[in-house]
C-alpha cells in the first residue's frame, strides 16, 4: 500500500497517459473518478503533459481546494490559461478556498479588470489581505510572507492560545508558530505550537516564549530571509515594519521553493541561459531563450579573432603555435570559473558581507600562484611534447602561467564588482566573462609568442 | 531591538572579532559573558574565523546544548578537531544532549576507539539509536533521518498523544507530526501538531489522520527524499523499512540542508572544481582541489592542439583562418552548456524519468536547427566583417552551424549517458566534456576549411 503511493508519488508521465486514456474513453465518470483518485500535486505535474482542451478539462472536475493546491504548483504560463478559461464565480470560490499569500499569487497572475471583479465577490478580509500582500515586490520577504499568523499578548496562557486557534485558524497545517505581540502589535516572542503542546493549560506566553526573535523587513530580499531560516533552523520566520509591528510570516514551504528557484537561476546565468529555458517546453520560447546570449558571446568572441587576426605575422611565421589557442582560451576560462563559482557561491551564502573584500581577493592571489605554477609547468611540457621544440614550450608554459593567473583573479574580482553594483553576480560566471577572458589571454599569448620568437630567434 | 537582533544574526566577521577581543584582553569572565549573549549559531559561523586554539577557548565555554549547535553547524574539519580537544566525559555529555541524528553525525567524526568508548558513556537507548542510525550511508534518507519520533496506534484520542509528547519528548521543537501505526508499528496515518491542537481531546487518531502518508525507504538517495518533501509541502517525511514499519523521520532543517548541499555540488561540478574548494579556507587546500580538474581539462584540450596541428597545412595557406579558432569553440561549448544544464535540471527535478529519454532527444532537434540557423547566419556576417572576404565567410557560418548542432545535441544526450551509467550528470556540464566538445567543433571547422578552401580556388 505504502509502496504503490510511492510509485505514484513519482511518475507525472503516467498520471498524463491514464488521464488522456480516460479523457478518450468517453465513459461518463472515468476522468472525474481517476482525478479524485490522485494527489493534487500530482496532477499539477502532470499538467504540463497535457493539451490545452485536456488541462480545462481536468481543471473544471477539481474542487476548490484541490484547484487551489493544482494553481499553486504549475507554471504561471499554465495557471494564466487556467484561471483565464474558469467562471469567475467559481475563479472567486478558489481563490477565497487558498492561503492569503498563494491567493495573492493566483490573483496577480489575472488581468487589473478581472483581478478587480474576483475581489468584489471573496469577503471583504480575505480581499483586504490579498491586496496588501500584493503590494510588495515579488522577489521581497514580503512577496513571499502569509499575513496569516497567529498573534497574542503575552499574558494569555497556552490553553487560552489553543483554544483561539481552534476558533479562528482556517490553514491550521500552515502554523508552526504563535508570536507574541505587545499592545501596538509590536512583536516580542514567539512560541513554537510543539512548546504550547507541551506547556501546562495555565502557563502565559511570556513564560513560554523565545524573546526578540529573528525577524526581517518586508522589503528584505527573499534570498536574505531564505539564509535566515536555513541558518537559525526556524520554522517560521516573522516579517515586521519599520516600527516592529507584526505584519507576516515566511513559512518553510516557501523557502524550499525559493531555494530551488535560485539553484536554477544560478546554473542558468552560469550556462548563459535564462531561467525560461529550464521550465519551457515550446521549442520557440527555448530557441528565443538561448539565441540573445549565444549572440552576446559570439559578440564577445569577436574579440578573440581580433586579437589572433592582429597577430597573423606572428602566426604566419609559426603556425604551429595556433595549436594552442584553444588550449590557452580553455585554461584560462577554466580557472577563471573555478574561482568566480567560489566567490558567487560566498555571496550567496552571505559569507562575504563587511569592508574585507580586498582582503578576499588578496588571499586569492597565492592560490592563483599555486595552480598557475602547476599548470604552467605541464603546459610547457606539453607543448615540447605536441609541438616538438623546447622554445615553443617554453612560450606555452609562460603564457598559461599568466592565463590562470589571470583568469583565476578575474573571477575572484569581478563578480564581487558585480554585486556592488547591483548585477547579480552569478553573471559573472557566464559566457561573457569568459569570452572577455578568452581574448585577454590570447593577447598575453600571443605577445609573449612574438616577443620569444623575436628573442631566441626560432 | 529587533533591529540589533537582525543586525547580529549577520556578521561572522563581528562576532569573530569580538570573540578575539575578548580571548585578548585577559579580563576574567570578559569571554564567557560575551559568548552567552550570542546565539549558538553564530558563534559557529565566527568559527571559520577564528584559529584553533581560539576556537577550543570557545568551546570549553559552550554548555552541552550550544556545543551541540555548534559542532552540527561547522565544517567536519574543525567540529573533528574541536571534539578531539574535548574531555570524554564532556564529549559524552555533549552528545547525549543532541538529537539522536545530529548525535550520529557527530560521533560520525570521531575515530572508532574513542566513538566506542563515548557510546558506553551514554544511556543505553540513546547509545542504540545513534548505532543504528551510524549504519546508513550518509546521503540516504536512512543517514538524514531522526529516529526520535511520535508513533501512535490509531485508536488513541488527540489528548491522550498529547499527554504521552509532554511525558517523554525531550526535543518537542523537531516533531511536526505525529505518526500513526498498527500493532506492528507499520505506519498507517500522520496528524500534524497543528491538527492535533484544533481536535476535540477525545477524538481517536483514526479519525484524525491523513491515511497512507508518502514514506520512503532508508536506502532512498537523499536527494529523491528532498524532492517528495519539496513536491508534497510536507512537514516531515517518514522513513519505513520493507515491511512498512516505521523507522524515523526526515525534518525539513534537514531537508534544506541538503538543497544547499546539492546547489553547491552541482555549481562546483559545472565549474569543474570539487565541493572542497567552496568551504575550505586554506591556500593549499584550495589549489589540491582545483589543480586536478584543470589537468583533466589541459589533457583534453591537447587533442583541440592535435586538431589544429593536423590541419596546419590549411592555416600556412589562409592563416586569416585561425582567427575564428577560439569563437568555433566558445559557440559550441556555450551552446552545449545550455542544453546541458536544462537536461541536469530536468533530471535533478525528476522530470525525465520513464522510457522517454529518445522522445526527450529529438525534441531538442528542433531547437538545435533553429539556434544554429541563427548563429550560423550571424557568424558568417562576422566572418565576413572580419575576414574581408565572402569564402572565408561561408566557411564560419557553415562551420559555426555545424558545430552548434552538435554542442546542443551533445549537452543534451551526454548527461543522460551520464545518469543511465550512474555517473552525476552535472559532470557533463563541466570543463572535460566542454574541451571534447571544442576538439570535435574544430575538426569540423577545419575539415570544412580545407574542403572549401580547395572548391572555392581561395
Amino acid at each position: 500500500m505504502n509502496e504503490s503511493r510511492r510509485q505514484k508519488a513519482r511518475n507525472a508521465h503516467e498520471v498524463a497517459a491514464a488521464i488522456r486514456a480516460a479523457t478518450r474513453s468517453h465513459v461518463p465518470g472515468a476522468l472525474q473518478g481517476l482525478i479524485s483518485g490522485y494527489h493534487p500535486i500530482d496532477i499539477a505535474y502532470a499538467m504540463t503533459e497535457l493539451s490545452g482542451e485536456e488541462r480545462a478539462a481536468v481543471f473544471e472536475l477539481l474542487d476548490a481546494a484541490a484547484s487551489g493546491v493544482v494553481l499553486e504548483e504549475v507554471d504561471d504560463e499554465i495557471g494564466e490559461e487556467m484561471l483565464e478559461a474558469t467562471e469567475e464565480g467559481e475563479l472567486a470560490e478558489i481563490i477565497d478556498a487558498m492561503p492569503p499569500d498563494v491567493g495573492a499569487d493566483a490573483v496577480s497572475l489575472l488581468s487589473a479588470e478581472v483581478r478587480h471583479r474576483i475581489l468584489n465577490r471573496i469577503p471583504r478580509d480575505e480581499a483586504e489581505e490579498i491586496a496588501s500582500l500584493l503590494a510588495h515586490s515579488e522577489d521581497s520577504a514580503g512577496g513571499i510572507m502569509t499575513s496569516e499568523v497567529i498573534a497574542a499578548p503575552p499574558d494569555v496562557t497556552a490553553l487560552g492560545v489553543i483554544r483561539h486557534i481552534r476558533r479562528t485558524v482556517v490553514h491550521p497545517e500552515a502554523i508552526s508558530r504563535v508570536y507574541v505581540v505587545d499592545r501596538d502589535r509590536r512583536l516580542v516572542g514567539a512560541v513554537s505550537i510543539a512548546t504550547l503542546i507541551n506547556a501546562r493549560d495555565d502557563q502565559p506566553l511570556q513564560k513560554l516564549m523565545e524573546p526578540d526573535p529573528v525577524a526581517v523587513h518586508p522589503d528584505t530580499d527573499q534570498e536574505e530571509a531564505v539564509r535566515l531560516v536555513d541558518r537559525y533552523d526556524l520554522p517560521s520566520l516573522p516579517v515586521t515594519d519599520d516600527e516592529g509591528r507584526l505584519l507576516g510570516a515566511i513559512t518553510v514551504d516557501d523557502v524550499i521553493d525559493v531555494l530551488q528557484h535560485e539553484a536554477n537561476e544560478d546554473l542558468a546565468y552560469v550556462a548563459g541561459t535564462s531561467v525560461d529555458d529550464l521550465t519551457s517546453k515550446s521549442t520557440w520560447r527555448t530557441a528565443r531563450a538561448r539565441v540573445p546570449w549565444l549572440l552576446i558571446s559570439l559578440g564577445a568572441s569577436l574579440l578573440s579573432a581580433s586579437v589572433i587576426k592582429l597577430f597573423s605575422g606572428t602566426l604566419q611565421e609559426a603556425v604551429l603555435l595556433a595549436a594552442f589557442i584553444p588550449v590557452i582560451t580553455a585554461m584560462s576560462g577554466n580557472s577563471g570559473l573555478q574561482s568566480s563559482m567560489v566567490t558567487v557561491r560566498s555571496l550567496a551564502l552571505g559569507l562575504l558581507k563587511g569592508p574585507r573584500l580586498i582582503t578576499l581577493v588578496l588571499r586569492q592571489l597565492p592560490v592563483a600562484l599555486l595552480v598557475a605554477v602547476a599548470c604552467g609547468v605541464t603546459g610547457m611540457a606539453a607543448g615540447v611534447l605536441v609541438l616538438g621544440h623546447p622554445g615553443y614550450g617554453l612560450i606555452v608554459g609562460t603564457a598559461m602561467f599568466c592565463a590562470i593567473c589571470l583568469g583565476t583573479l578575474m573571477g575572484s574580482l569581478v563578480p564581487l564588482v558585480f554585486d556592488r553594483t547591483g548585477v547579480d553576480p552569478a553573471l559573472a560566471s557566464g559566457p561573457f566573462v569568459t569570452t572577455v577572458n578568452d581574448a585577454i589571454s590570447l593577447l598575453i599569448y600571443l605577445s609573449i609568442a612574438t616577443g620569444m620568437l623575436r628573442l631566441l630567434r626560432l
